[in-house]
């Protein structure tokens, strides 16, 4: 089975926990059986995983997402980067090309795009497989999953199928209604439509070829800016004849908003948290001072190195005009595909860091043009590389980086070093990339 | 007019804002007419210097309070040390000593006792300067000040005059009573004991001889421990056949909750705060990253970087017994007579701390027995002494101090330093201080 996996958005719906680089789906707030947190994205691959050892996941992203998503699910997963954001049907086709020329799939192979983040439970990979065995069956060209709806939902497109059997070809689609008209759909039988589409190969790269003026895999990539921003389901469901949809009910939840996420957690506080007395409240710390609650009802509370939330429950889902007015250009943490870095200290001059590289990794052999850099190394052990010159490095090492010498660190055993960056335009865009060998 | 402030407490009850070494007293939440904030100590500092501005002030406290007082105070105010905790008498016979021996002050002066953190309005100092002239008059070797009851409290200790005219003798002091026995004291005109003292100089160290064995200054203080722990109150006024009290109306307030401490607070947030439709509700941040509340009734919030309290005002007195669960040994920021530091990483085998030394300062010429330092210079310049070597320094600079190295920092501007310490055992008291000519 493949799978291609749709990891898009960024916002501020879920701040401070998601971000403008840390989507939804990178919060690490579901404790799997080992009791280790796990984020959404890390949840569906391990649900993957235990539907099809053997499934062959992609994930179709933007450049911004690949550290976290290389942070999170290791190096194995596949990544078709998007070079800018042109909507999915351009997103899904250069990830089947990357699929056909660089993974080397056969045209004849089923391919399943879904999105990373609805929270769903193993039934649902079940469904998938389901879906791999109707298309090798061959009896349309496209397969969707349809939830059946619980409520006349606004929020979602109607799948008009022409029997309510299991499986069944589909009569048409409605855009997103009003409730009225939502109901009358759901007494014809209609489906939310899940953005779950199952295929072979081939018929993706035919029409990719179809809507898209490209010679292969590297020329769609570098060509992609070009390519007309339209959805999969405007160029390609609308326009298709043979489609047939699988009937699913089982959990399938958006988790969009601070109270449909907070409800999903298994526990009530996550972090350094003492909690008495409080009744409907959720509490989430990411930091490293302790938080103490006392008494507070139908509150939720969520801490990062971006801010602190505290809200009522029944507002939470309104902060989002209200985090835009924060001004917050920096982002304090991030995770890296090396590892993860923390802003600790921030001065007009300066900025100060808290780097883990971790074991077997390393940077970009880079420079800075207007900053100079001092590391120290707190613990660990691995290489540093400055101007060619490579020396050792452990713990008490001091290391100074003019602007514009070339450096990086390897790390032989986990290395966290404290940096300190000094200039008058400290910006991450200052940083020129080089080859070493 | 001499006044002697007693500063003493520390606790939990106001914490996150408070906590071993910052006392109540020391919370900056206050808005002075500047737009400033300022904390009691500097608050009633502020107004004793209005009320006279050639007043002489000495605080008499614990030698862990020294460094903020002189961070919040300046190096004007006098600072009487107490070697150890032996409770108010032997603090104030300390202080009338060093009042005597070190500034020099006259026997015949007055000198006026009062605690440094009740929350008062101008009015209270024009009682003190009430309470001098009384002194002078010599109509009582004692003079105090007595509130008028608002209810009968069972907080306070009573006192008992013989009229109801403004200034009154004594007849007797009653121990904090049950609230229906307050209610008869009140019935025959009792004042609450506010805790205020005045006398002429030369009385109270008539006494101190009397009831503790020493021969001056000095010697007091070398051997403070073995002075018996009793209060003023048990040992001096109980014993005391001549007494005056002056009454008093105008506020005085105890701010020793968090209800109360934030009552008083002229705006409903401090710090980086974004409030919404929230009601009843205090929000005191001290961190560097915003607080967004939102919707949010009847709660106190207050982040430092000892943690986050988020606590209906109903409970927030509760809150001591719980945190003291929390394991917090170290102290994450502090203000010390040069600056102030910040604890901003910590892992098993080190610290880094933002320290900042102002203008001027200057920090102990000291050594480390078990850690290594690393100083990478954020902005400012000064001069840094490692092992008696002498340089100046300034952004940019590193200065590598291995343990067993003495050194210090001098600034000649504000001095801003990232300090990496490295060991196995980081603790404060590894320390020892030297001379430096």
């Amino acid at each position: 089975m493949n799978i291609i996996l749709l990891s898009g958005g960024s916002g501020k719906r879920l701040w401070p926990l998601s971000n403008d680089i840390r989507s939804k789906q990178f919060i690490q707030i579901f404790k799997n059986a080992n009791g280790a947190y796990e984020s959404m994205v890390q949840r569906m691959y391990r649900q993957i995983k235990k539907a099809d050892r053997n499934a062959r996941v992609t994930v179709a992203t933007s450049k911004i997402q690949v550290s976290e998503l290389k942070n999170q699910l290791g190096d194995n997963v596949g990544i078709s980067v998007e070079p800018s954001r042109r909507d999915t049907f351009p997103a899904i086709a250069l990830a089947g090309a990357y699929l056909n020329e660089v993974q080397h799939v056969d045209r004849d192979e089923v391919v399943i795009v879904c999105p990373v983040d609805p929270y769903v439970d193993d039934d649902y990979f079940e469904a998938l497989k389901q879906l791999a065995a109707i298309v090798e069956k061959g009896q349309a060209n496209l397969t969707l999953l349809g939830m059946e709806p619980t409520n006349p939902s606004e929020k979602f497109g109607y799948i008009i199928p022409t029997s309510s059997a299991p499986v069944s070809p589909v009569s048409s689609f409605r855009e997103k209604p009003k409730a009225e008209l939502a109901a009358e759909y759901i007494k014809q039988g209609a489906l939310w439509n899940m953005g779950v589409f199952a295929f072979r190969l081939g018929y993706l790269l035919d029409r990719a070829h179809e809507l898209i003026n490209f010679e292969d895999y590297d020329d769609l990539f570098v060509n992609y800016a070009n390519a007309q921003k339209t959805s999969f389901d405007y160029a390609v469901v609308e326009n298709e004849k043979s489609i047939q949809v699988l009937r699913f009910s089982g959990r399938w939840d958006d988790l969009g908003t601070w109270e449909s996420l907070t409800n999903a957690m298994s526990e009530k506080t996550i972090g350094k948290v003492i909690s008495k007395d409080c009744e409907n409240t959720r509490i989430i710390n990411e930091l490293d001072i302790p938080v103490l609650a006392l008494g507070v009802n139908n509150i939720l509370f969520a801490a990062s190195s971006d801010g602190i939330l505290v809200s009522s429950v029944e507002r939470s889902n309104e902060i989002k005009p209200i985090v835009e007015q924060i001004e917050t250009n920096e982002i304090r943490y991030a995770e890296k595909s090396w590892g993860e870095y923390q802003v600790i200290d921030m001065t007009p001059d300066s900025l100060t860091v808290s780097m883990l590289l971790k074991a077997g990794k390393r940077m970009s052999y880079h420079s800075h043009l207007r900053r100079d850099e001092v590391w120290t190394i707190v613990s660990g052990s691995g290489t540093a590389i400055v101007d060619g010159m490579s020396q050792h490095v452990h713990a008490g090492d001091v290391i100074s980086i003019a602007a514009g010498c070339r450096h990086t660190l390897i790390a032989q055993e986990d290395l966290k070093v404290i940096e300190v960056q000094l200039g008058r335009e400290i910006n991450v865009s200052d940083k020129q990339k080089f080859d070493y060998e």
